[in-house]
C-alpha cells in the first residue's frame, strides 16, 4: 500500500481513481456473444458451454432431481448458517416494505403512488473458484418479498456439468426453481433475448467478471434494466489511533482477496497507524490461500493520513467507497459526516465480512464511486412505482384553468383542449 | 390510426413496437460533441451556441438581473397557475419522504437504512418551440425536498441570447439560481465533465431531443447517473362503450402534438367506439396549431379492439404505456389489472394533461415499455440510500460463526479471518 501524508486537494482526483483492467477486445467479443445467442438461442448456449466451460451439457435447465440431490449433499452446518443469514436478510428487507401513498393535493384531485413487483427478473450468479451462494440470498430474498412472479437464475456449470450444491440449496430456500446452467456474457444474452429454454426478463441482477459486466452494460442500452453499473469490489477503512491494527489488516485483506483488481484504502488521522497495519498485513497475508490475488490488489491500494476528521471525511465522500468501515473511538458520531458510501460498518466489531454474508444488509452495492448517485440493491430494486390520479368534476373545475394557462404558455394547445372540452361538458350539463 | 380487431397474441410483439427515428450519424455526432466539450470546456460551448443556436453569447451563466427581469415580465395569470401547480406537486412529493429504518436482525446486530440527498444534480430543460417550464417544477421540486445541495439547470438560449422568462421564473420559484445558457448534447457534456463555468454533477435529469437522449445514454456508460432511458412520449387510452369519444380524441391528440415520433394507442372493448373517436379526431385536429406534428404521430398510432377486459389489460401490460388513461364505467376497479404503466389517469374527468402540469404527480415517466422495470421520477430519484450496520461484541459472538462457515464454503478465507481475529480478541479478553 502506498502511503500519502496529507495529500492536497489537487491530488485527490488521482487518489480516488480505481484500477482499470478493461481488455481491448472486450467490446467486440461480448457483442459477438450477444448476437449469437440472440440468433441461435439454446444451440449457441450449448456451443459456448463447450467453448468456455469445457462442458458438454445435455440439459440447460437444472432438473428437480439435481436440486433434491444438492439439498441432501450440503453440509448441515453450512445449511444452518445459510438459514440464519436468510433470516437476518429477510428481516431487514421485509422491513423495507412501504405503504401505498394517497394524497389529496386539491379538493377533488387525489394522487397516489403504489409499488408493484417487476414481473420478470433474472439473476446471474458466478460459479468457478468462488461459488457465490451468498449472492443468491441477497437477490433472491428481496425478489421473493417483492412478490416478483417470475424469477430465474443463471449460473455456470462446473467441469462435471453440475451446479455447485450450495447454490442450488440456497436457490431452493429462496423459492427459485428455474435455474439454468449458463455462465458469462451468454447468460446475460439469454435473459435479455430469451431462448427456447430460458425466458426473457425485464431486469437483470448480479455480479460477474468483465464479460458479464460488459454484457449487462450493453443490454442496458437496449432497454433491459440492470441492478447497477458494476466495478471491482473495494473497501475503505477509516481508523484512528485507538483502532486495532490486526482488525484493520484483516478487513483490508478480506477485500483484497476478491480479485487482483480490487482496491483497499486506509484513511486515518493517526500518523503511527499505517506502519502497524502494514506489519499486520504482512503477517496475515502469509496465511491466506488467495494470497497471490490479495498481493496484486494491494498494489492498487493506498493509505492516506489526514490531519483532521473533516479532511478525512471530505476525501471519503469524494472517493464514495462501496464499503466503508469506521473503526474509531466514537464511530457513531462520524456517521453524520458520511454522504457517499454503499454500506457502512460502524465500530471495531463490525467487519465488512458480516455484511457480505449475514448481518441483514444487502451486499450488492455501488462500486467505483457510483455511491455518489446510486443505492445498493434493496427491496425497491425489485419493484417499480406507478402513480395514479383521480380527478372529480369538482376537482377539474378547480384545477382545469391552471392546466389551460400552463399548456397555452408551453404552446401545447392540444393539452389545453383536453381540459377545455371536459370543462365545457361539465358546464353544459349544469345548464 | 390503424385498426386491429382482436389481434392474436402472436401479433402483439409487432403491435407493442414503438416508432424509431434514430439517425445513422447520431452516435458519432454526439461523441464528437462530448469530446470537444471535455477538452475545450466553455469555449466549445460558445462555439456550439453559435453553430447550433446561431447565438453569440457573452456569458453562459444567467445573471441575477436577467432572472429579476424575467420574474417581472411573466404574466400574473401564468405566475398564479405555476404557483398552484407548484403547491400540488410539492404536496405529493413531500409526502414521499421516508423515515430512517433501523432493524435489530439478531441481538446485538442492528441494520439501518437512511436516505441521503445526491450532492450534485443537473437538469436539462428543452427550449425552442415548447419551453418546458413545467419540467422545471417536476425536477426542481423533488430536488429541493430531497435537499440536494448543488442543483444546476441547463437550457438553450433563444435567438436573442435570452432564456424563456417562464423557465427563469419557475427556476427561481424552486430555488435554482445556477442557470446556464447551453442546450443539446453539449449541455449534457458540460454537466458530466464540468467546464470553467459549469460544475460537473453526479446525476442528470430531463428530457430532450435525440441528441440530448443519446448524450445522456453515452455519459451514463461513463458512470454518470441519469434519470431513466428516454424515448418519445406516448399515451394509451383504455375506454369502454360508455366513454365520451370527444374526450378520448382530445386525449389522443394532446399526446400526438408532442412530436412526430409520439405514439398514441386506443384499446377498447367497444367495437363501435373506434369510428366515433376517428370522427372526433378529424374535427378536433383541424383546430390544432401543431396539427402537422399530430398528423404524423397519428400515422404511428393504433386502435385495438378486444373481446374481454382481461385480454385488453394483458395487452396493456405488455405495451407498458408511459401514460395510461382508464376511461370507463368502473375505472377504479380496473386499476388492479395494471402492472406496467408509468402513470395512470382514472375516470372520464382525469385527462393526461392534468398530470403533465399540475395534479401533483411527476411527468417524467418511463416510455418505450421501460415501465416494465422503471419508475417515473420521484423524490427518491434525488436521493440514494446508505445502509449501516453496528455489531456489538455479543452480536458478533452470535453472528460470527455463521459468517465463518459461509466464507469458508465460498473459499474466501480472508473474509473468515476478519471475523475469527475479532472473536479471538473477545475470548482472550474474557480470560
Amino acid at each position: 500500500m502506498k502511503l500519502f501524508n496529507n495529500p492536497s486537494r489537487s491530488q485527490w482526483k488521482e487518489l480516488v481513481k480505481r484500477p482499470t483492467l478493461e481488455l481491448s477486445h472486450l467490446d467486440s467479443t461480448v457483442k459477438n456473444i450477444l448476437t449469437r445467442v440472440k440468433e441461435l438461442g439454446d444451440s449457441a448456449l450449448l456451443e459456448f458451454a463447450w467453448q468456455f466451460d469445457r462442458v458438454k451439457l445435455s440439459d440447460i435447465l437444472v432438473s428437480e432431481d439435481e436440486i433434491q440431490e444438492a439439498i441432501t449433499s450440503v453440509d448441515e452446518k453450512l445449511k444452518a448458517a445459510i438459514e440464519q443469514a436468510h433470516q437476518n436478510i429477510y428481516k431487514f428487507h421485509d422491513a423495507q416494505k412501504t405503504e401505498p401513498l394517497d394524497v389529496e393535493t386539491m379538493p377533488g384531485v387525489v394522487c397516489s403512488r403504489r409499488t408493484v413487483a417487476i414481473d420478470k427478473v433474472g439473476m446471474y450468479i458466478p460459479g468457478g473458484s468462488a461459488p457465490l451462494f451468498s449472492t443468491v440470498l441477497m437477490l433472491g430474498i428481496p425478489a421473493k418479498i417483492a412478490g416478483c412472479p417470475d424469477v430465474i437464475l443463471c449460473t455456470p456449470p462446473m467441469d462435471n456439468g453440475a451446479i455447485n450444491a450450495a447454490i442450488l440449496f440456497t436457490a431452493n430456500l429462496v423459492g427459485i426453481r428455474k435455474i439454468f446452467k449458463v455462465g458469462g456474457a451468454q447468460a446475460i444474452a439469454a435473459m435479455t433475448y430469451g431462448t427456447e429454454t430460458i425466458p426473457a426478463v425485464y431486469k437483470i441482477f448480479g455480479p460477474g467478471n468483465q464479460y458479464v459486466t460488459k454484457a449487462k452494460q450493453l443490454v442496458s442500452m437496449e432497454g433491459i434494466a440492470i441492478d447497477m453499473p458494476a466495478g471491482p469490489s473495494e473497501v475503505l477503512v477509516f481508523a484512528d489511533e485507538h483502532a486495532n491494527a490486526d482488525f484493520i489488516a484483516a478487513d483490508l485483506l478480506s477485500q483484497a482477496e476478491h480479485g487482483a483488481d480490487s482496491q483497499v484504502m486506509l484513511v486515518t488521522t493517526s500518523p503511527s497507524l499505517p506502519e502497524k497495519v502494514s506489519h499486520a498485513i504482512e503477517i496475515q497475508l502469509a496465511q491466506l490461500s488467495r494470497r497471490k490475488i490479495a498481493e496484486q490488489a494491494l498494489l492498487n491500494s493506498r493509505c492516506l493520513v489526514f490531519e483532521s476528521d473533516d479532511d478525512a471525511f471530505d476525501f471519503i465522500n469524494t472517493y464514495a467507497p462501496e464499503h466503508l468501515i469506521i473503526n474509531c473511538a466514537d464511530a457513531e458520531a462520524k456517521l453524520g459526516k458520511v454522504s457517499n458510501a454503499g454500506s457502512v460498518f460502524l465500530g471495531a466489531f463490525t467487519p465488512e465480512a458480516a455484511g457480505d454474508y449475514a448481518s441483514g444488509t444487502n451486499h450488492t452495492l455501488p462500486t467505483n464511486g457510483y455511491a455518489k448517485a446510486y443505492s445498493g440493491v434493496s427491496l425497491n430494486s425489485f419493484q417499480k412505482a406507478i402513480t395514479v390520479q383521480r380527478i372529480t368534476k369538482e376537482g377539474l373545475k378547480s384545477l382545469g384553468s391552471v392546466v389551460e394557462v400552463m399548456a397555452e404558455a408551453e404552446n401545447l394547445l392540444g393539452h389545453k383542449n383536453a381540459v377545455s372540452i371536459r370543462l365545457k361538458n361539465i358546464s353544459d350539463e349544469n345548464i
